[in-house]
């Protein structure tokens, strides 16, 4: 279980496929918490459960500063296997190795989600994507991607190398991100400690974002918008 | 004057031409502070100001939760107006409409700085750019950019669309993002209330980032780093 706070994070949860085990609600902030409340007890033919919660038992969970008065249980349910989500999903994938920052994690996703992306494997040695923060980061779009965690890249590479373009990002040295005719697996690591040249070793192109401005680094939420967005640039078209 | 704080801001701000009148520094944390001490007063010629502060007084004056023991006081010179800016820079400016979020305002400096923009100009109604929070996630980039505050995007427009291709996001609709041979003015809107419809009718293009996979939005320093990345995609070649 994990916790999912504020409207629009909540919504985006009950729009998705995981499932919700509770509703928290701070009692003096009903305005907030009702229509949720209302949706999500329809919705769940009558297991929903809600929890009214004064200021001091809200304090003690709420990891928001302006908190809205409104928080959910959601559930993790019995987690595929990266093999499963790799043979299941003919899309484009992403791989995130030892991204520590959740507020990165959770841009990272939010953009994945936008662009299509349905399946994240993620490295040990990770942030728990299951973090409020992440969910919070990624408004919520964490619930509608299908996430393996704790995958053992060393393992996973060679074979994502076989049915997907697997491009890694590099802060250094690379190609220009372009648009992929084959369906791409985009490995990113994380701001600090960029990719390990062993898992390097395995891509098929490094990508790397040209700058003009003398700047030291692109931030990595930024930079994997970038790759993202190149990698489906020409498909609607 | 504001505060800039932690090493690699701090070391930017070094590096930039903004003036540093003085550097704080926590006397237990020397290890962090005394290469960037020795670079200051050494560039300084003699008028350098480095103050010790105790645990205390490091408290009441740092943003960090984890500190790293430095702080730089930058002072604001005298701040150019926008008109001179705009004659000044003939390369790509970016126009950021009452943006509140200083994380994002953060971000979206630092892209600009990576892409090679030099001129930014801040509306009314904006977070304030000299906030500490500001200078944080820009990682210093804040310092190489001229920035004009405050501006009056109703006077500005005119002018800017006079001598720039000037384009506006578009969280709902419009072109895609592509290189421009002209020098562009990127205006953005705020994350909550985009850009209002007066401010849009002097583009002469609206700018929208299709998305595949059914997400709400794409975050504004996201999207920014996608438009400023295109703007100046096919320059290099």
């Amino acid at each position: 279980m994990f916790i999912a706070e504020g409207r629009k994070v909540v919504s985006e949860l009950l729009k998705s496929p995981c499932e919700t085990a509770a509703l928290l609600c701070l009692e003096e902030k009903e305005r907030a918490w009702k229509p949720l409340a209302a949706r999500y007890l329809s919705g769940s033919r009558g297991t929903g459960k809600l929890y009214l919660l004064d200021g001091g038992e809200w304090k003690r969970l709420s990891q928001d500063r302006e908190s809205e008065g409104v928080m959910a249980l959601a559930r993790i349910g019995p987690r595929p296997s990266w093999r499963d989500l790799l043979c299941q999903d003919e899309g484009d994938i992403l791989l995130l190795d030892r991204i520590n920052n959740p507020n990165n994690l959770g841009a990272i996703l939010r953009t994945a989600h936008w662009f299509g992306f349905k399946t994240v494997f993620l490295s040990a040695a990770a942030v728990d994507w299951t973090h409020p923060k992440v969910a919070r980061s990624s408004m919520g779009s964490l619930f509608h991607l299908n996430i393996a965690a704790a995958v053992d890249f060393a393992v996973a590479l060679p074979e994502v190398s076989r049915r997907r373009l697997l491009v890694g990002g590099d802060v250094r040295r690379g190609v220009n991100p372009h648009p992929t005719a084959r369906r791409a697996a985009l490995l990113l690591g994380s701001e600090t400690h960029g990719l390990p040249e062993d898992l390097l070793a395995w891509v098929a192109e490094r990508w790397h974002i040209p700058g003009a401005g003398g700047a030291e680094s692109l931030s990595l939420p930024q930079a994997a918008a970038i790759m993202m967005y190149e990698i489906g640039r020409e498909r609607g078209k």
